[in-house]
């Protein structure tokens, strides 16, 4: 059996030139003699791995020289937890609130800080992005925070929020090096590693330096502060290290195929060709406001669950799969990130275009 | 080049067959027409893969019904701070302090309890553990924790503390799956997976059901609480699968080539090999009381600096590698976990022998 077009939201489709070297390099890294599974992370090997894996993303995202970038573990999840235990001074803090991450975000912030919500889209169940530009900020506000990518909604923060000099936070789980950021509007952006970078388990943090800090809440595990990790750049604890190695394949693959603009333009075109047949589409319709789509997770549904059940089944036998919208919304989404390529989205839309005029033709 | 013996500490040695399997199918697994990378963790072909994994690893650890298998993040660090934020009720804690791992969870328990140091081989530098016998332990004591095998000093706890009916906690980090333990005798064990398992940043956590709580302090991080893991069956957030994968590939690995006892049996024989070399030779010995040596990381030295680092350098060259001991202690050590064939440890007690020979001849 040939490979799949995997659309899953995360873990996702990794670029097959990764694969392949990662499948060549399993018992035996560049001579090493080892697979770098069973690497020490403080060998000579194990240690331009990681370096390498810190300079080729600084050179990916063009980030400043007064951020850090560590290779952590926990996911999204812990650093619901990590913002606010190093961040927090007054004790509040801005949250944006566009969807399902930021509202466990939200709550894990609750144990420590003040939240305001200072804009939501919760009225129309999160299908569209808020105006951001004129926020109430508060003039306590330790952070803003947002999640730039609803991985489940499929919305896209387009225009960053007028944080009124107020640091901001991004959550880029889903939209990480699918465009050029830049960084040094962010205090402090995140994202695991498992949609558009890697395999689930390692998670990197961008932070501006002065923010690192040994203040923390006397009960903060050691493990959760961020400073601990980057004055040991990222090896104060054993690391994930074959996912910080196979993070750093593909930040090699993304740079010897054009960086981040060229895979902006790739992904432009790939979002650009399933909008527009959803736009013309007599069954299938895209269900956020067009000014918010993401360019990475397309969401649509049909005008029936039947009809969703049937288009996801028939698409998985055709070697399409993981189609079916997360589990809290239902209907379809097609999880698009770097690593899919154009040819992927194209046999989606074709797919679909027929299925729609099978569909049509039954009634 | 071929192969090298690794006797690294951790990331450590996995089974060559394990790694061919993984290797063969990093592109495709078993017709999925996916990486197990690329799975999302929800799906149905990953959900066999950690379910398997759990039932291996239950049937070789013969683990009773009542307790519970988290594949968890964080390694051993995070379970320095899990430990007393899950399971402080009285807020006292009875720790035994045999080398750099628990002083590092001493450290980090006192953020959260009273810690009461029980029983400790600080005085002679940790070559030894001390008479658990007859300990003092505290009335009100939540716990006592103990590091089984101490993976920096090459020492291991033999003969499990008395603790008098308290709940005994164990970092079996280094000696999981090295020898047959009751578990029944532990209300906690935990190992980071890359010492004597799999890749680094998986975490394995066993954990007696009545110990899972929702009465955790308010600051503890919802990452950080046991049940919510347990209740989730490992899937809060989205685990480190591919490590999970590889674990269940050497769990089955171990199944089919005898289980723990067979491992036992050819740890013993190992070790035995190195032990009973380092007890006759002129030039090496053991630094740990014998009684209390490791099966899994052998300590030793030569009577000078120089002379050890010679013998690392000889030894790199001619393939055993990764003998260089822990950066806190110096000397060398051979960590020879289950994935060490018995052939690697034969080739280190050669090479061993005729570098003594040749030191012996140059005086």
């Amino acid at each position: 059996m040939k490979r799949v077009w995997n659309f899953s939201a995360g873990p996702a489709v990794l670029p097959e030139e990764v694969l392949k070297i990662a499948a060549d390099q399993m018992l035996n890294y560049e001579n090493s003699g080892m697979s770098v599974m069973e690497m020490s992370h403080r060998s000579k090997a194990y240690d331009r791995i990681i370096k390498e894996a810190e300079a080729d993303l600084r050179t990916l995202m063009n980030i400043p020289d007064n951020y850090k970038v560590l290779f952590l573990q926990g996911g999204g999840h812990l650093q619901f937890s990590m913002v606010p235990l190093n961040l927090m001074k007054n004790k509040v803090a801005d949250y944006i609130h566009t969807g399902e991450w930021t509202k466990k975000a939200i709550k894990e912030a609750q144990k420590y800080v003040k939240v305001n919500k200072i804009a939501s889209s919760e009225d129309k169940d999160f299908t569209y992005v808020p105006d951001l530009s004129n926020l109430e900020i508060d003039d306590d506000a330790d952070y803003v925070y947002i999640c730039q990518n609803n991985t489940i909604r499929g919305t896209k923060i387009t225009k960053l929020p007028n944080t009124k000099g107020k640091d901001l936070v991004s959550d880029m789980s889903s939209n990480i090096l699918s465009e050029p950021v830049d960084v040094s509007k962010f205090a402090l952006i995140f994202a695991g590693a498992q949609k558009n970078i890697g395999p689930a388990g390692t998670t990197i943090v961008i932070i501006r330096e002065d923010l690192l800090t040994d203040d923390l809440p006397s009960y903060c595990p050691t493990m959760l502060s961020y400073k601990i990790h980057a004055d040991k750049d990222s090896l104060y604890n054993t690391p994930p290290t074959y996912g910080i190695y196979i993070c750093g394949l593909v930040f090699k693959h993304l740079l010897a195929n054009g960086g981040v603009e060229a895979m902006y333009k790739k992904n432009l075109e790939k979002a650009n060709l399933l909008y527009n047949y959803l736009d013309i589409s007599k069954l299938f319709k895209g269900t956020v406001e067009k000014k918010d789509r993401s360019l990475m997770n397309v969401t649509f549904v049909t005008e029936s669950e039947e009809i969703n059940a049937q288009f996801i089944k028939e698409a998985t036998e055709a070697g399409l799969v993981n189609l079916k919208g997360h589990r809290s919304v239902g209907g379809m989404r097609a999880s698009i990130y770097n690593a899919m390529p154009t040819e992927g989205v194209v046999a989606l839309v074709e797919f679909m275009r027929e299925f729609e005029r099978k569909v049509i033709g039954w009634k």
